[in-house]
């Protein structure tokens, strides 16, 4: 059986996330799954690097699915740009490994989030943004940002709620770049928790506003409690960016 | 009687082009008349540097109202920011000169035209570009630019059909670049035909898919018939950039 890796954009602002729910729902899982099984005639499931949440956006979600179909790799990039809708689009398609597993082989993710900081919007980047309209303090938002790099339990940062699976996770990175009214926030880590991005972001804008200390971070973390961080930044400023394999 | 001059930014998507048509209509005129006149109790009339088409978009569309109202440069902004739709919005609000008016007093005109040019588009910019699937052959496209370059009678590129009016025009400069899949067109002119830029973009586009000569752009121009040109491109990719005043 072949395995074929596909890399992913969507514009996730339609989706109720990657993750198909029920049969067909309106996810981009269950979007790409219909077209994909029209074209083999197979019943195909697609595994994703991870999950993006409701109106998250990727600019590169790795994904695998296997088949039994002889079509080649062009004719299979083709008749999916054909079917699916014009907010997904297959970036690349390629044969796989037969071990290749797009979620457990996984090694770095990396996540953008997009905020503009000026008091009116941008009419052309509606949609791809976070609007805050009070001025930011970078310098702050680095300094809190550093605080949570490294391997830590972000009970603190997760809507998740499992009580078995293990919080645990490392960032390896959190880089912030101001470019005029553009802030950028490139994460990089080894997993992200649910919400946890968002979660990270809502509490480092109240840092960037001087609502909540640098120095108050590493306590949040530590109280590993949700109700400690900030609020949940929006789902539109996100994107899956990449996904590292070994 | 004071006269102000606001620069608006917007995107062209949902409208029939700048000029107002009748009262109150789905122009970008007919809503910005209609805030600034509930904004001062005065019927406001707005004047622009230029019309934009339905569907095109605008960076810096300069304007100017006169007013006897007393409310602050920031009021003013602040208002409009505040009861216009989210895809029109004022850049700046300034006290112009009496003798200022944003159409009889610009010297130069700025227009950008952004090809993807690419097999397949890109899901995060379906709406301000327009995408063209086949290889464009970018010098091509510079050598036939500069053939338009100067001053010319344009009648072989508007859809004007004024028998009175001059269709004589002087483009100052067109500059083609290419980065990646994206093809910027900037065009610099003392003024341009209704539809003028769109018809040599379309006539550019031939060009560099090899269906025109360069040579032919030449005798187009001098035939002074629209029908001798390409195709009209399409109004979403293309934005007033910006407009200069002595």
């Amino acid at each position: 059986m072949r395995n074929i890796r596909l890399v992913i954009q969507y514009d996730g602002t339609r989706y109720k996330g990657w993750q198909r729910l029920g049969d067909n729902d309106h996810t981009i899982q269950a979007k790409i799954e219909s077209v994909l099984s029209k074209m083999t005639g197979e019943t195909i499931e697609i595994i994703g690097s991870g999950r993006t949440d409701a109106g998250v956006h990727a600019l590169g979600q790795v994904t695998n699915f296997r088949t039994n179909s002889s079509m080649s790799i062009q004719e299979i990039q083709d008749y999916c740009y054909r079917y699916l809708p014009e907010d997904i689009v297959i970036k690349s398609v390629k044969e796989a490994g037969d071990k290749f597993h797009a979620r457990y082989n996984a090694t770095r993710k990396k996540y953008i989030y997009k905020i503009w900081n000026h008091l009116y919007h941008d009419p052309f980047n509606r949609k791809y943004i976070t609007h805050i309209t009070e001025p930011l303090n970078i310098d702050l938002m680095k300094e809190a940002a550093d605080a949570l790099v490294g391997l830590h339990d972000f009970t603190s940062f997760t809507t998740a709620k499992s009580k078995k699976k293990s919080m645990v996770r490392e960032i390896y990175a959190i880089d912030i770049m101001k470019n005029g009214n553009n802030i950028e926030m490139l994460f990089q880590g080894n997993g992200f928790l649910h919400n946890m991005i968002r979660i990270i972001v809502g509490t480092l804008i109240e840092v960037g506003l001087g609502r909540i200390e640098v120095k108050e971070v590493k306590a949040i973390l530590h109280k590993k409690d949700r109700k400690a961080a900030g609020a949940t930044a929006p789902p539109q400023g996100l994107f899956l960016y990449d996904v590292d394999y070994k």
